[in-house]
């Protein structure tokens, strides 16, 4: 029997205040609306979506460490982890599945330290400014890129 | 009568040369075998998809501006113009619709000068790293973006 | 009745072991002798003073979280996350209370990567070289800044 | 029988736009106004005045070269080709009459990128911020910088 | 009865030696015969021209502060104080009437420090390498950008 | 009989316009109210109060020699000459009166160029973006510094 | 009677992969034969040696301040956050035993970012390029450091 | 029967006005001199020697995509392009004839951006300072490099 | 008759609290002694020795103006002008009489701003590091430079 | 029959001073003293340890060539050269045997020129901050990598 | 009677392991084989060919000077002291014989610190990545710019 | 009896052409003459001076070292090493007598690149652009401080 695949949504510091910060610039969803979404994208498609959100640089790589051997790909948003994690992006290089990097704001038209990313260079894709959205274009992609099958995850783990 | 919804697809230099080019990188799809991808998603949403190709700043630029009162959006992969081209960021900034910047591969995994993009700071979003699928994740967020009506276009042009 | 203002002194990494660390630089007081004397300068003024301190950056986060609907201000000693974290500065800027950059020491004085500061542009001010008084000079400015009244705390949160 | 002055009136990248572009920073006047303003001034002075505008680099180049033998003088607005033409650097330097820079708003005020000229150091002169009304003023000191005489252009070209 | 136009021509640090220092860059004309241009350029159009020069820095800031109620605009050559002054900057931006920056030469032809220009951001317009002209340029710039009346004046001062 | 303390409260280059430029970012008050506000903060504690104000570097150079044997402490406002004045540097390194660098503002919001601090490294405390306040809150650390005695002014001077 | 050395032996983020992730670069030795590796050396030189890793930043620091009184020397692969961690630094600095940095791989055959490091200058030496031996080498230049003998912990710690 | 070998000589903006342009640089002998030069190069040693110019970027890049199948060796003076054209840059990496980047005059004695190649890393050499003379250089070492057959053509193309 | 040599000994900013400075850097001897010292050393020579000091940049400007029809050379010390001044650079540029750059201590063991002067370039010699006496070998040096006789001042002035 | 081992001990510029020069820093054992530690630790473990030293870039060149068929490993302290000698780097990559790249001292905590290290990208590992005894560290990390037997010299060299 | 041409093939540091070192770049070809093709070239052409190779920066200046009045010509591969040596950069400049700069393989495909030349600038001619060929094109382009005639030896020397 | 002061006057590289090279900037004097010179003023004094020159960077060390217990003093000529020898200044730190360094003519009005000088925050003062009589004010500095008496001299060296 052919096993769902499964994909990792993965937020980073301060996400979880989605909705509440900035509305002019990230919307009025909220974090819990962002992964409803997300879940509802994969329940179409018969893929397990998981969701997770920390505000910790250890924490998400303890969870994306964790995640390895467990899911198929990854969405990550390290919010402003991204330009200075250099952590993040060994942890990355590190793991099999393939990780997409996500914004949901254009950081290009933001403060010039936004302009470098750790993660980029590792990432398998990027998908920055449209806005919620994106994480559904970047599980897309995801879908394309593992062709639909778990080829990632190891039979025994 | 609503109109349908036109998109432009708009290459840069040496995209004609896809599938000749650095297979190993770019794969074997040619520029003619992506249109024909770009028109078939547009065929099954009924959007008109407009594709274009030039190795020519100067082109580029006079076929965008052509296109402001034309399309409701634009794919743009202006290649390497991405990095020396503040002419198509002006002409970008310049026009109505919609822009998103695509690139095929990673630009991040490159030479240095790769990681400025003149382009990303006035593009409406990025999608990067997806090979010839991300003109497919671009045509489907700017189609989210426009709200799948034809807003951008003026009436009487 | 009017409720008591509440402001909230945060240390960064290291500041606990004040008084023991360099103590020709930083002086013999321990944190606990800082935090005491916050919440006498609190006391004598009806003023609520919260204290906390954590090595972690994910955790300073989470308390500023925590704290965005809880208190009216915050005295904000980063330490060395002052240089390196940009999540911290995009938590300042996602919450609504004023915060007060303080640092025990004159940064200007020591290693060239102290010179920059991801926090000072999102912070409501800066008091810096005056030791651990410098902690009861930002809460004076916290308290000229909110007028004396607790206009920053929701009501039903 | 003293022949008439001839000055060239030369715009870059979508300066054809204007009017329509941004108009609260650049105005509603077309190019077409402002080449008839240009014309206008040479008619009250007796000089023609040629006019020419081109998205393309090689294009202006091309322009420039064969005006050479043709005008005693040239204002050129290259727009955001100042910034990245090495190109119409060399091109300016190789030919013999005078070229005024001008930018109708101030460059100054705008991204970093701007600041930089390939262009001011092989220039005959800088008119800046005038809005239209720079085109008049390096006019006026185009006519004084050649005299008044068609001192750069050769008898049999 | 309508008061005429008063425009302030105020130059920097060694311009008081013009004609006597390096002639064949400055031209022979002295500071008091540029003076006269001007004088004679307000007569004709029955405008007051008032001159200054100073080698101090925090003179030309008094002077401009002073001019701030007096007069309708200011044509500037703040000379090498153009490269250092950030308190000239300030002023420029602290005062009401609209100031041109002017230099004789080309500075963009000169030491890689004069690229850098702490007024221009903060000025009306610039006019450079036109020579003494460059002044006469700049008064007709004002006077387009006043529109010929008293706008900036205030009445009791 | 014991001296009172005397603290020097310098203003540097437009800090004489304050009230009047741009009040939505300084405010409405004028350095004449600012300096009765601080002399009033003396009189409640017996400290004279010294109030100065200079658009000149020199003057500022000049008026804290001066006021080496004379005070004993500054609350020093350079303005923009924070930016460049090494010479102001210098000169509060030869003196002994310990100097407390305030700015008005928050500089790290604004320019790249004000993120340099010529001052800092030679301060002896730093208070920034606490408006007209900063100067109360300098001055009591100033205060604090001194231990509330005449420790700093030599016997004869 | 005389008390064992005891040395900490504390690696950073993601060396819990060691031998899964990148073994062409990393070898096939896990974390755990690390550890085992270092603890034989310790029994036979009656050296305690106590192991620790982690991926938070912030449990690095901690486990450093309270290994502060308890060890003699520590051997420290701070992985990624060698170059981004000025918080390491600073805790490195602020306790006593020396900290001795090792590198299992040659890290300047790398990236550009990993020619920084925030901990180099604050460790007591380095040890780079050598594999997993490098932790012996490490440890051994502990024990020469240290002369063999509890120089550093406190007696009642 | 074997067939000549094919080279194409290229010459970038402004190379047309060699012999006219900054002489006491660039010599006397005009464009068709050189390409006279290259032929009578190529006579001798029965090679088709190919000759063009143009003033614009893309047209450079449309010559060289057409040239890929028709030529066994390319030489090239992309002149100020060279400092500015990362489109260059990817076409010469994009086609299989060999590229010789030439220079009449040693760009390393001008302009600090000149010393900024975009071309020289995907060149098959570089020939610069030799004059006119260059040329015939640089068709040698093509000559020497492709052993004087016609590998890289293809034979149906 | 042959009229005496005369030498300008200028000093900038601070220079008057020598002797009283950080002794340990600058020794005790006043200005008043080390222009003494000069003095002495032009009677031994039958050579004028004129001294000046000043803490302002432009009044540095007007001495070195007045004298340049009075003097033969001047020996400068600008201290920390040296490092921010390009006004000093122009005027030492525009006047005739030889500069000679002189610093008591040796600014290369300072801060990394010292390291640039804008005045070396422009002066004719340069003396650092020898204390006091730096100034006797500059007055020597400019001796020889000028050859022992008047050839710098012009007769009528 | 099994040959020995050799290993190279080579020191670069003024290491031959050692002992004589800031002894605070390296300690007051001497060069001497530190190639007899060498060549004991190699006597216990009948392993050939060579010794040179020279001033001379050019020099320590040569001794590499001429060592690369005769020794197993090399233990390189270039001192001074490590930052600035191209020609060192080139020659390590050009011969077998592994060089370890020693320093004495804490480079890290000295000025910033010897931050950049041109070796060390091409050294098989590197030992600082352990003085004199780094070097046996360095051997004992060779004696490691070569495995105890002479794989890198050829048999009839 | 007519002199024979002399040209000096100087080769710096390593070019003596040419053959040995790194060959997939290098090629097979022996320093000697180098040499020997050089000198065939120059017997064909009653050329005299002096070769000669050094490991040391002073020698291969040494060699310069003694050659200034021997040789028509240098062709020089200074090897890694093309990147460091403003010695070798001067001694060029101080000598009369033009010399061409050449290098086997293209530096610009390498490191970054080699895209800085020191020599270049002062170079009569740069060849670059045609492999030992390339001395043969350096030796053609020496004979074409000394006209085949001895015009840079001095008679009598 | 009183032995007598010795003095080395050390020259670097190319300044044994003196007098040929380049004389409109260095003069028609050699290097004999200098050295003569410098013996003169010696004899004058009863001062020995000792000569040497070198284009060996390695043997301008060895001579430093040797004169360290030979000498009282040094002047150094360092040539084009003063701007890439970090191993002159390790020498020039790591011995006892003065070093003055000098240039003939002033390096600030050169090429970039000598603006950085390994040598001068080492040396005990820097005279430059006197031409050859640098040599001689060197000389006197060195006298004044060593106080004309043999105290950096060992007895028995």
């Amino acid at each position: 029997m052919e096993e769902r695949l499964r994909f990792l949504v993965l937020n980073g510091p301060s996400i979880n205040l989605l909705g509440e910060r900035e509305p002019e610039i990230y919307g009025t969803l909220t974090l819990a609306n962002l992964e409803d979404l997300c879940r509802a994208w994969g329940e179409e498609r018969n893929i397990e979506i998981r969701c997770a959100q920390s505000n910790h640089e250890g924490e998400l790589v303890d969870i994306l460490q964790e995640a390895r051997h467990e899911v198929d790909g990854v969405v990550l948003n390290a919010a402003a982890y991204t330009h200075t994690s250099a952590v993040l992006r060994d942890c990355i290089a590190a793991i099999q599945p393939p990780v997409i990097e996500v914004h949901i704001s254009n950081t290009a038209k933001r403060e010039a330290f936004r302009s470098r990313s750790y993660l980029t260079a590792v990432a398998a894709g990027l998908v920055m400014g449209f806005g919620i959205h994106g994480y559904i274009l970047a599980l897309e992609g995801l879908l394309e890129m593992t062709g639909g099958s778990r080829i990632h995850r190891k039979k025994n783990s």
